[in-house]
């Protein structure tokens, strides 16, 4: 087992953030300059294409540290931020662009489902030895709550999978937006934690009905379907529980 | 045009309940105890079958006077409640009794879309008397805001061809729960206005495309879907957004 060695640490806004890594796995950690030991812990993925100091993951993150006092971990997803692109990465990627290029929508779903099914193998066990190395800190343990604090595309298509699988996590924040496959609607009926859903209505690449689909999937008895207007990079979400993990994770009320 | 008139008043726990007739049509009006002028007003409807007292009714109206200082207004629809129905009502009711005992799920649905247009167009004008006489009271005015505060089947039955056609109000939730009917989709593609749309996701009853296809057909920009699990009797709604009038009708920051 890899431990979590910190690299760096800044302090903006009463927002703690400490740069990681665990073995070759980059990461941050954001906590409240003044918290307390053992608050709930969430686990934030990014976006296709994107990395762990995203600012729209970044201003989640600020947030929940400073409305609820909770820790948040986000890392660089495989071939993503500051990590190396393998030669199948290359190749699938390089295969994107030209179907995108020549609107062979077809094979843009294709490719990206395989892209997809690839990144959430490597990194379901990453996030899991982060989580060990996490929670080998003494300021985190073993008590700290553990909540998935979504990300829509990449960082639910690595969510859920991971949730499926890790009976750590007790409440989750999963979202549309990318091309929905058997392997993940089979992995959503394996979560039975609470679940917020965040579907942008209006994605032009994306079937509605397959999220829909997802979203029913899931085997939680608790869960929550949230839709605005909009595609996943233009989406404006309004009406949103922005209490959702606050209330699931919380070991005292919210 | 009829004034309104009182008819019966109390008070509990800091909300003001004044009965009142208008014309024929009884409604009810809770307000503050200590309340101010020209406060925003919310029009709440109530499920086919119940009445302007229902329970559940009663505590979305209490809530919203207590924690906004609103005032709510509800009636009983045609037929329901204190009012007489007409020949053509019980005769529809008794069919859908039939219907409903000789499990005929396709007569179901014809008749309570009929019986739903019929209340509709009923209600529509009623609604628009009643407001013109809450208007006339000095502590309403002509200034107040006004949302339509919902109720899921009846009270969206005839609260989306209200709010196409009524442009004093200037934010509605909606829910399912019933069979949807074209007509009210194209009441639903007049409708500008910030729209909720509560979805209960398992109403064995009711086709859940059709109520995803009311929520597509709202040209609001600003338009919330939240879907929980259970059907229209069972629902127990979580994470639901509950500023959503507040933040629109409030002449100052909800």
């Amino acid at each position: 087992m890899h431990s979590l060695r910190f690299t760096s640490e800044t302090a903006s806004n009463g927002v703690f953030e400490r740069d990681f890594v665990v073995g070759e796995v980059p990461g941050v950690l954001w906590s409240p300059v003044s918290g307390r030991d053992h608050a709930p812990l969430v686990l934030m993925g990014h976006g296709g294409g994107l990395h762990k100091k995203t600012p729209a993951l970044m201003a989640r993150a600020h947030e929940t540290v400073i409305s609820h006092g909770f820790t948040v971990a986000a890392i660089d997803a495989p071939g993503h931020g500051d990590r190396p692109r393998t030669a199948e990465d290359e190749h699938i990627r390089a295969g994107f662009k030209e179907a995108m290029a020549a609107g062979d929508t077809e094979r843009v779903g294709s490719l990206s489902v395989r892209y997809g099914v690839s990144l959430a193998e490597r990194a379901v066990p990453e996030w899991q030895a982060i989580l060990d190395a996490l929670q080998a800190l003494p300021e985190i343990g073993a008590d700290a709550p553990i909540g998935y604090g979504g990300g829509i595309t990449l960082g639910t298509g690595i969510g859920i999978p991971l949730t499926a699988v890790e009976s750590r996590i007790s409440a989750a924040i999963f979202g549309g937006g990318f091309v929905v496959y058997d392997a993940l609607l089979e992995a959503a009926r394996r979560i039975t934690v609470p679940v917020q859903f965040l579907l942008p209505w209006d994605d032009e690449h994306v079937d509605r009905q397959s999220a829909l689909g997802l979203f029913d999937a899931f085997a939680s008895k608790e869960k929550t379907l949230h839709a605005n207007p909009g595609d996943h990079r233009t989406i404006r979400w309004s009406g949103l529980d922005e209490h959702f993990l606050a209330r699931h994770l919380s070991t005292s009320p919210a």
